[in-house]
This record gives C-alpha cells, sequence and structure tokens, in this order.
C-alpha cells in the first residue's frame, strides 16, 4: 500500500536525491518536498543550473582543475609565477589555497588521493600527467599540497619518489596548530608536528 | 582572485543546491563537485528527475495531495473507507500515516499549520476546502492528524471550533509514549500525556 502513495516522478526525485553523498532518505524526501511546494520555479532552476554545468565545464586539459575554457584562466594567466607548482588532490582545494592568497603559483589537481583500502593507486589519479609536465616544464618547486591524511601523506611520500630525478625543489604545507586553535584542545599528533617544525622569533 | 577561481556555471550550481533547506555552502560545494567528477550521468539524470516532477505532478483537486492523475489514486480507490477522513499538515504526513498501516479512509492536506509567528492564517492553508469538504460529504469521523506541535495543537484546535455545528465525530491521534521508547527519557509533557490518556488492560 505504502508503496504507491508518492506518485512515480516524485520518488524518483526523491532517489536521486538519496544517490548524494550525505543526503539520507529522510533529507531527500525533505528536499523533494520542498521543491515540491515551491510557488517559484526553484525546481527547474535547479535543473538548469545542473545541465549548465555538465554542457559547459571540462577539465583544463594542463592542469585538470574544473574550467570553462581550455587552458584555464588560471594556466592562462601570465600574472601568476610559471615556475611554482602547487599539486592538490581536488579542485575544491584550489578555491581553498586561492582563498588563502598566499600563493601565486600554477595548479595541477591529482582527482583524489591514493588509497589502498578504497583501489585507488596512482594510475588512476593524474600523476603520470603530473611527472611528464614537471619533466617537460621548467619549475623551481613542487609544493606537495595533499591533505594531511594517511591517504594524503602516501599521496605525497609517492610523488615525492616518482619526482626525485627532476630537478626540483619538491616542498610539504607546513603542519601545525590551526590559526584561532587551542592547545589545550589540540590533538597531540598536531601537537607534536607543531613541536618538531618550531620556528625561532 | 578567489572569486575568479570557479566557473560561472559551477558558482551557479554551488548557489542552487545552497538555496536549498538543510545545505549550507560547504555542503553545496560537495554536492556539485561530486556532481561534477561523476563519471556517469548523474547530474543529468537529477536535472530530468526535477523536471519531470514539475512536469507531471500537481496536487489533487479534492485532498490537495502531490499526484500525477485528478482526482489521485487514494480518492478515486473505491476499496477505501469514505467514511473517514484524515487531516493533515504536509504530504509526507500521509506517507507517513500509510505506512502505519492503521488507517483505510480519505485524506485531507492542508499544506501547513497555523503560525502566528510565521505570519500562517487559516487563509493560508486548504482549511476552506476542508470545511466545504466536510459540509457536503458524508464523513463520520474527521480525524484531526496535525504535528504534537505547538503550531499542529493550534491547528487542531482551530479546526476542531471551525467544525464544531457539522455533525461528525472530530478525533486526534493518541499522545503517549513511543514504542521502543524510555520511561527514563521520556519528557514530562509527552509522560504526563501517557498518565492521562492511560487505558485499562
Amino acid at each position: 500500500m505504502a508503496q504507491n502513495v508518492l506518485p512515480r516522478t516524485v520518488q524518483r526525485l526523491i532517489d536521486e536525491f538519496a544517490r548524494l553523498p550525505g543526503i539520507g532518505p529522510k533529507s531527500a524526501s525533505r528536499l523533494t518536498f520542498f521543491l515540491l511546494r515551491g510557488q517559484d520555479n526553484q525546481a527547474l532552476e535547479l535543473a538548469q543550473a545542473l545541465q549548465d554545468m555538465r554542457e559547459h565545464t571540462r577539465f583544463c586539459s594542463v592542469c585538470f582543475n574544473i574550467t570553462e575554457e581550455d587552458p584555464c584562466l588560471i594556466c592562462s594567466d601570465e600574472e601568476r609565477d610559471p615556475s611554482l607548482l602547487c599539486v592538490v588532490e581536488e579542485p575544491l582545494d584550489v578555491v581553498a589555497v586561492e582563498r588563502s592568497r598566499a600563493y601565486n603559483g600554477r595548479y595541477h589537481v591529482l582527482h583524489g588521493a591514493i588509497s589502498p583500502v578504497e583501489g585507488i593507486g596512482p594510475e588512476d589519479l593524474k600523476v603520470a600527467e603530473l611527472v611528464r609536465r614537471v619533466q617537460q616544464g621548467n619549475f623551481k618547486e613542487i609544493i606537495l599540497a595533499t591533505n594531511p591524511t594517511l591517504e594524503g601523506e602516501s599521496t605525497a611520500l609517492y610523488l615525492q619518489r616518482r619526482l626525485l630525478n627532476e630537478r626540483v625543489k619538491i616542498t610539504r604545507l607546513a603542519r601545525g596548530l590551526p590559526v584561532g586553535g587551542d592547545l589545550e584542545y589540540t590533538d597531540e599528533i598536531t601537537l607534536g608536528r607543531a613541536m618538531e617544525g618550531r620556528q625561532e622569533l
């Protein structure tokens, strides 16, 4: 009985929402009914935004960031330092680094991190493209800005080895106390790293 | 600088997701990049589901539930008891009651509850339609199944008064301990209601 209560198209939208990460069946229902009730065209606007994004975006053929033009705005920006390369896991990491306003070089997006548990190896990432880019380019420094997680650290270690023979400086983002953090509530590993990396004033 | 990093269409999809209830800017970014990365056509399938839902669903002209056909499957189901009417706030409440398998009558969806704080009065809900339906119909019992919240209770009280002159029994769902609940952790109001409503075994 309960199966037939919801119209087919409503159930399908709930199912589609529930496929998204972090959205369970309850949230999926709520989103669907929110859009059903909407007087305005919010559902159609969301549909249009989805289609436009799929149609107009692609990966930059140089750095593999998301872009509407190829090469992307960062890769084709002459004002940026072409000797610096920042390697990140995801396009959102590019946004994060840009927001810091502390970097003005180029990027390389790996599209993930090495994770034996999830069966993700270097061949699933843009690693070969990175190595080729470093060999052919004129970089002075490669900043391995993968996440400070197990997977990110392994990926950085792997990349470091792969790039060992290139005549280029390889760096990693500093680990330490987050700004605004509290010593008392800092986990022991972060605190240990902050101690090891202490700097003279 | 950071403003220009995201392609326009990507930013627009993030904005659209962030307009949905319970989805903040961070989740909106994550959903967008999840769909960007998707190898399959998940983004387009979601877009299609949204369009189909808007195109194919409407409100039942009798009970105001969401439906693809008018009148809806419940209103046109001859097997259901036409003398029972269950009044609920939202279409999702119909799903909840149906799931209980404890009811086999008709429904009336108010599309909200009276809330002076939010400026929602009876004229914003399907109240006039309910009164007309009760006057013209042959109902024996009207079950006021609005939520056990302040707004739901006020709405039930208001409806009870509006329907006072109709020759029809008006009931409200029982309040008491939730099945599987724990006396120790039950709030005092619920426990008070459970005590008042105690039944002889």
